[in-house]
């Protein structure tokens, strides 16, 4: 705590619950926005409110929008046959930057968690499952992260689309582009062994 | 870039501007604001908002405050006798946390630098000759970093307060509490030793 006046104390304890910042970078950001008033604090304040206002969850994949149907997946251009399994709008943005999946999504909103008490019903599961019967899909990438859960998750999935017929995959695990072996763990070398390729 | 709607990416854009917070640290704070929207996204905007509105500078030490006057400057328990002199709110603030020093501030709003041609008019020094004109003061602490300008800064005021014949002290440098030898610099334990005290 310092003295500072309640209303700025307010808004420190505030800044402080975003990731990424703690409480004392929450402070130093708080007094970079009061120097940068007319710049910075006001122009965050309307934006704010104007993203509270309109960003609302697609109804089909639960991507970040303004309307009630994505950019995404109201795009012409998008490929309807190819739905790519995230689990987060962060993941899907990923994916958007490296430009190179054409089809559509569908974000899970988290990872099944025995420890955080998540089950399908509280992801887009069930929702996933009603695309693939309604939209003519005939594959599903699962591009979970590779985590414990994320593969729990996948592997829950995969049990579910069986009865489908769908084609199911995942993106290939390996050693990242620019990786270098020194710097790998174990898992990975052992996952890039196996899937190794005849050149 | 992501895909984004603009009204989302422009507030990506604004957060990225916070000290802290990188594009893609900005990135995540936008997406967890938007999950947390009645909670911590509505809150935040009003919260900026509020402090837009009242947060002002002190007229006589430049701290932080809502009024003209701030709460340490009006308080009848401060010293009034003792100034210490800090570069920044923050610097403040931390001498506050400290809990240790009873007398009022002085906040320069900086540090003499060539490089950013910050002159002494461009911080608060004429405001501090003034008021130990003024105020009854008996003693200037410089709380000033100890960084190349903010030792530069020290031996400014030193030369321009010379003529008041106030007293002049400044922190003292040495081993920081719980420090460990073996991590400290070399400029560090010079100090510490030229500054060794009889036990």
């Amino acid at each position: 705590m310092s003295d500072a006046p309640e209303e700025i104390e307010a808004l420190i304890a505030l800044m402080a619950r975003l990731p990424g910042l703690g409480p004392r970078s929450a402070r130093r950001a708080v007094l970079h926005l009061i120097k940068k008033r007319s710049k910075l604090l006001i122009p965050l304040a309307d934006s704010m409110r104007l993203v509270a206002e309109t960003a609302r969850e697609c109804l089909r994949c639960g991507n970040i929008g303004t309307a009630d149907i994505c950019g995404i997946c109201e795009s012409p251009k998008r490929a309807t046959g190819e739905l790519c399994v995230v689990e987060d709008v962060a993941d899907l943005w990923a994916m958007e930057r490296a430009g190179v999946f054409k089809g559509r999504y569908h974000v899970l909103g988290g990872v099944l968690s025995a420890l955080d008490a998540v089950g399908p019903e509280e992801l887009r599961i069930p929702r996933l499952l009603e695309r693939i019967a309604e939209e003519q899909i005939s594959e599903v990438i699962l591009a979970l992260n590779a985590t414990v859960d994320g593969q729990t998750t996948a592997h829950y999935i995969a049990d579910q689309l069986e009865p489908t017929g769908v084609m199911l995959t995942s993106l290939a695990q390996g050693v990242p582009i620019g990786g270098e072996l020194d710097y790998l763990d174990d898992g990975t070398i052992g996952a890039a062994l196996r899937a190794r390729k005849a050149l």
